[in-house]
């Protein structure tokens, strides 16, 4: 038989529960809210005003009365009842780790956003104040790709110099009437840029109207960049089509090479037999991808059919077999289209494919050669050098060929380590036609 | 008298102090290295490969490794010997405070401003992957001011609303002789870079050359900036001598306007009545500057002879007379200079100097109008509400005029503070020349 006292105890027992956990929740809602609004500060600048980037404000706000707040409340949730804290962080974690983990697809314009905006923008500032030093000079790219999906290759082979190191820009130049160029220069800048992301080129998509190729190309070797990140090399690819090109074309291409040497960049000028672009390749792609999508449409309205002449029995039977019919009719038209294309273009583009991933790969042994012909500041030897510390080119020797006399190998081998602090295996020189390997 | 072993005892605690404070110093030199080693490395991209930048490395280098060897040497430190560990640790802090005291101005080309470069680079591409909002709208400039120091009014106003929002790029174009250009354009940049370091104004500077200034202008409006962070509004000073400049000169600043709205970016044109342009005044700082320095040349000689003329005694007081004459010659003619110019263009001058710095000032009671003809997509009303959130422009009320009906005052405010949720002062309506205040 309970005495009085046991009687009487559950029910204060339970009014403590419902009180400080009721408490609890109200203490953690206002330290979330505090402690969030104390991060959101952070991401103005410390100076002059705090206020959250240009959105309104509470007028006496302090982000350090926030923090305060937000840290008196958990010690306070605690001091009431501890058990209630637990439980409460317990729920207020899973809720958390729920959230994270569904990521609801929607953009909600983030403070945290907003924080990678100003850490950006600081950043680039605080790099205005350093001054430049040759052990800080970074090889910073601007690659004349296009679209960064027309030259994979291009941009492969620029990526493996700036990866790690430096900038890297592709470029794409959009000639014709300019309201127009806007616009699908526009339209098209996200998703190129989410491509490059996608395919984790650490590198920036920019474009822009010209009346022509070379103005275009002028505007970016000039304007492009932010301070310090600034190009200092143009990559290019060889033009492949010199010989069959119009005049103003192969003038253009001449031309973009001299502005940069004005303009006071590095030049890399990049070939491989079977050429950058696979704008070929990828229209039969897509065209192909639309057959394959208009082919399942119609399979899923045959389906769809199938379905309901099931549901009408056999009375369907004749519609159902001139569907069949038809659908057999159109793949056969789809399969003769892809003949022609493959047998036209298919094993030309197989080998164009192949050769636009071909700095994906691991090299094989093999040798990078460089003729150096004259001291031009040692750009020619730093970007081979920076090429054989990547593992996918690890297996690739330094081969230095130079002008002079066959006596002064050691010389010259000496003069190039001592300047550029680079190993290198092997050193020829060229001397009257001749050519002897030390 | 001292016992044999208190005699014995001095030597091996002399012994062990030596043995460990040298062991101290090695370890801390070598915990030093390890720790510097692994702080380096955390400057090259997580990824693949990491080495510093593009320099020779250790083959089998890994900065965990580094870091626990520190942290070892530290905690051997303690365990040999805690006293010696405390004081080589003392010393260590006293070098090291005096280094960072001293501040030797050596550009080490060092590891930290490395680092600024990844840093810098790493958030502009994080900030690539972060999609538009309309909460997250920033205003980001590009100012026509020339170089910085010439129209300084035009970048504190532009500034003003920039500062701790969003991106500001001061911009120059020279035209001319691309040769010339191009070199007076680089040499001159980092000294402007650095006035706007120096001034604390958080702006890029920018430099083109191109045939003309709209041309110029017209690249940089495309092409400068980085990722996200590209300019979207133009900010211009208003042509002041539009009645006297030339009629090229004239359709180069309306072709200007022209781009900007092709290029589909904001613009603001911002207008004082003594104008933007302090160059002649800056001129004239130059000039009286040199002539100070001249003045101040000439005295030390004068100095230098009357020390040379004391110790040739007496026999020095007539050269002396004649080095006196001659310096009140100088003088004078410097002082006429002086007054001519003064006379010229020193009240002009005055005028100019203080506009040019009147957006530096704390602006008095007032109010900024808007004439809010149509709804245009707000920039009309949040460039001035930015301005009003600084302390600078605390008292100054918003106005905004708009066309319409009178008895729809009501409602035009409520969809204004619905629309862009900005308190406002007053909103006037102008109905058929008409005006009214509610």
């Amino acid at each position: 038989v309970p005495t009085p006292t046991s009687v009487q105890l559950p029910r204060p027992r339970h009014g403590v529960w419902f009180w400080s956990s009721h408490h609890s929740w109200h203490l953690f809602c206002y330290s979330v809210i505090s402690s969030s609004i104390s991060c959101q500060c952070t991401q103005s600048f410390p100076g002059e005003s705090a206020f959250t980037s240009w959105r309104p404000a509470f007028r006496y706000y302090n982000m350090w009365v926030s923090l305060f707040g937000a840290l008196l409340c958990c010690g306070v949730m605690f001091v009431i009842n501890w058990w209630a804290a637990l439980i409460t962080y317990a729920i207020e974690l899973f809720l958390y780790i729920y959230v994270t983990y569904k990521k609801p697809d929607v953009n909600w314009g983030s403070s945290t956003q907003a924080l990678y905006y100003v850490n950006a923008l600081d950043s680039a500032l605080a790099l205005t104040t350093v001054e430049d030093h040759v052990k800080n000079f970074r090889p910073q790219c601007i690659a004349l790709t296009g679209a960064p999906m027309i030259r994979p290759a291009l941009l492969d082979i620029t990526h493996t110099f700036t990866k790690n190191n430096g900038l890297c820009i592709c470029c794409e130049v959009y000639t014709g009437p300019r309201k127009l160029c806007v616009k699908e220069m526009n339209s098209g800048m996200a998703k190129k840029q989410a491509w490059l992301t996608k395919n984790k080129r650490k590198a920036f998509y920019t474009a822009v109207a010209a009346d022509s190729f070379r103005d275009g190309v002028k505007s970016l070797l000039q304007a492009s960049g932010l301070g310090r990140m600034k190009p200092n090399i143009l990559v290019i690819g060889f033009k492949k089509d010199w010989r069959t090109a119009t005049a103003t074309q192969v003038e253009n291409y001449v031309g973009v090479i001299h502005d940069a040497f004005d303009f006071e960049l590095g030049m890399i000028i990049v070939r491989i037999s079977q050429g950058f672009d696979i704008s070929q390749v990828l229209q039969v792609q897509d065209e192909l991808e639309k057959l394959e999508q208009e082919r399942l449409a119609l399979e899923a309205t045959i389906k769809e059919n199938d379905f309901e002449e099931g549901r009408s029995g056999i009375c369907g039977f004749f519609r159902k077999a001139r569907t069949l019919n038809i659908s057999k009719h159109e793949t056969k038209k789809d399969s003769t289209i892809n003949t022609i294309q493959s047998m036209h273009v298919g094993e030309f583009n197989q080998k164009l494919l192949e050769a636009s991933t071909q700095f994906k790969k691991k090299q094989g042994k093999g040798s990078i050669d460089i003729w150096w012909l004259f001291d031009d500041g040692g750009l020619t030897i730093l970007i081979p050098y920076i090429l054989t510390i990547r593992k996918k080119w690890r297996n690739c020797k330094l081969r230095i060929f130079t002008g002079g006399k066959v006596n002064r190998i050691e010389e010259e081998k000496l003069f190039l380590i001592c300047k550029y602090h680079r190993q290198i295996a092997h050193i020829n020189v060229i001397n009257h036609g001749k050519m002897e390997r030390s």
